[in-house]
């Protein structure tokens, strides 16, 4: 009798989707599949959403489920919560609890880019390499930071929020309370604002002009500038140039060898990631000049592999 | 017959003075002599100074040096050199090789901050922490990180140069090359520079307007706002909402438990220190609030006790 495929729920929950993935211990990903993060109001619905959906695909591949992983904004190893401002659910919500109870199985989780972190450090670019950081660019900007070849959780589990850094005293307005935080300027939403922004103070024609706020993606900037569009040009080198900066001040602090970028906004084109790098460059101190790799992710999605490789490092 | 005493020499090199103190393991500080840094423009002629310092005031005390500790700004433990742009010494120095060969015991360099950390870890106050920061704010701002119990070196073993993040933008030149880095608003000179601004855009009356730039030290400045004068207050007060700020900042990457102020210019008054707590408190990501102490150093020195731990962990 053949023995019966073990494989991790590797969730990745973001401020727009849900991506839940079937994934195999070498990082093969069977199925995945996405609902969308605003038609659960409840955490209880998500979760028996997520669990039908799990359970399900699982049984048509005739697999077990050997625990599930989670990577989620705030996540917190250390008890197993997470309390996100971009997220329907308010206060603290007791994650590996709510999932476990549901599963039974080993839950796991941590926050949204440290899964993306351990999918590249597992699975993708990073392996065997010592220090590095991931930075990922959805609905919010997340990092990661290997150092010494471990994980960087800090005090509480919560180190690597270099997205609410603030980089624009009394700047724009973020979802955690506070004014001028990097993922204001840079992530999907961000980039949306500095759109806006630009639609507000230039006055070139633009197929931008024709999306409101609330519809307006990454994706169309992105198409937009490939076309030549001025208002999308400028509005990914002003966010290229603002990480390119955050990237050189993480640098001076941490140094690692290599900078991984990915999530939806990490997938623009050529006009946002080269005024990263040349930002980057112009903006390190000597020491660190031309020594820093600035990489695409190598994973076509690392936060549904890296929140599955917890649950294989875990058990 | 008695055992001779062993002590490492541990040497503190900074822009203005360099430190020399002869150390027991347990962190006992018998000798601590200084001489001027810009005496020396030869870096040959400091270390025969240093050396028939070091080897004069062992041989009084009847003790065999063990070894030999530095800590100098931009110093690489990977190979045993520095590479500083505030010293007198241009281009890379191979100071490991060059101590050694006058001294003939094991010599071992760190940059100046990471000694500090090291007296702080080994015989301060945070003994047991697993994860802390030291900030030393001397000729510049320097920084060291543990991390998992561990001191952060980095790719190169030139990680945690905070004073050299750009946190204003085409600001104010720094001995680097480039503009707006932290150590040009947060550092013993960095606070000059703010009070001649001060002097500049402010009418009231203050004593440190008597006082050329060149010869204004920061502890004048903190004098002075002891008093009352309102440009050394203002200056103060300035200086410590720009380090709030970044230490706001640098706690949302790498979440330490608590963050030690070392340097003359950290033994400022309370409306420096009170500063300092305000603006980081009201920067930091709620996540973190209340959460991080800034503390005093519990050493009256670190970077010699520091520089001379180096020694006893290195052998």
């Amino acid at each position: 009798m053949q023995e019966q495929q073990q494989v991790a729920v590797g969730i990745d929950i973001g401020g727009t989707n849900i991506m839940i993935g079937l994934i195999t211990a070498t990082g093969e990903r069977l199925v995945e599949e996405g609902i969308r993060t605003w038609d659960f109001p409840r955490v209880e619905d998500l979760i028996e959403r997520v669990h039908a959906i799990a359970t399900g695909r699982a049984a048509d591949l005739g697999a077990a489920i050997a625990g599930v992983g989670i990577g989620v904004p705030t996540g917190n190893s250390d008890d197993g919560t997470f309390h996100a401002s971009n997220l329907p659910w308010k206060g603290v919500v007791p994650v590996v609890a709510l999932f476990r109870a549901r599963f039974g199985v080993p839950v796991f989780v941590v926050n949204d880019a440290k899964a993306a972190l351990l999918g590249e450090m597992t699975y993708g670019a990073a392996r065997g390499m010592r220090h590095f950081v991931v930075v990922t660019l959805g609905t919010g900007l997340g990092c990661g930071i290997v150092l010494n070849g471990e994980l960087v959780y800090g005090h509480d589990g919560l180190a690597g929020e270099l997205g609410h850094t603030i980089v624009v005293p009394g700047g724009r307005a973020c979802g955690c309370g506070r004014r001028g935080c990097l993922e204001t300027y840079v992530s999907a939403t961000g980039i949306k604002r500095t759109a806006f922004e630009l639609m507000a103070t230039e006055v070139e024609d633009s197929p931008l002009r024709e999306i409101p706020f609330s519809s307006l993606g990454s994706k169309a900037i992105d198409e937009a500038a490939g076309q030549g569009d001025p208002i999308a040009m400028k509005t990914l080198r002003a966010a290229g140039e603002m990480l390119g900066l955050a990237l050189a001040n993480l640098v001076a602090v941490v140094r690692p060898e290599a900078i991984f970028l990915q999530g939806g906004a990490a997938r623009a084109g050529a006009c946002f990631h080269e005024a990263i790098r040349r930002s980057m460059e112009e903006n390190l101190l000597f020491l660190y000049k031309g020594k820093v790799a600035v990489l695409p992710s190598a994973l076509p999605d690392g936060a549904t592999i890296g929140a599955s490789a917890l649950v294989w490092r875990g058990l």
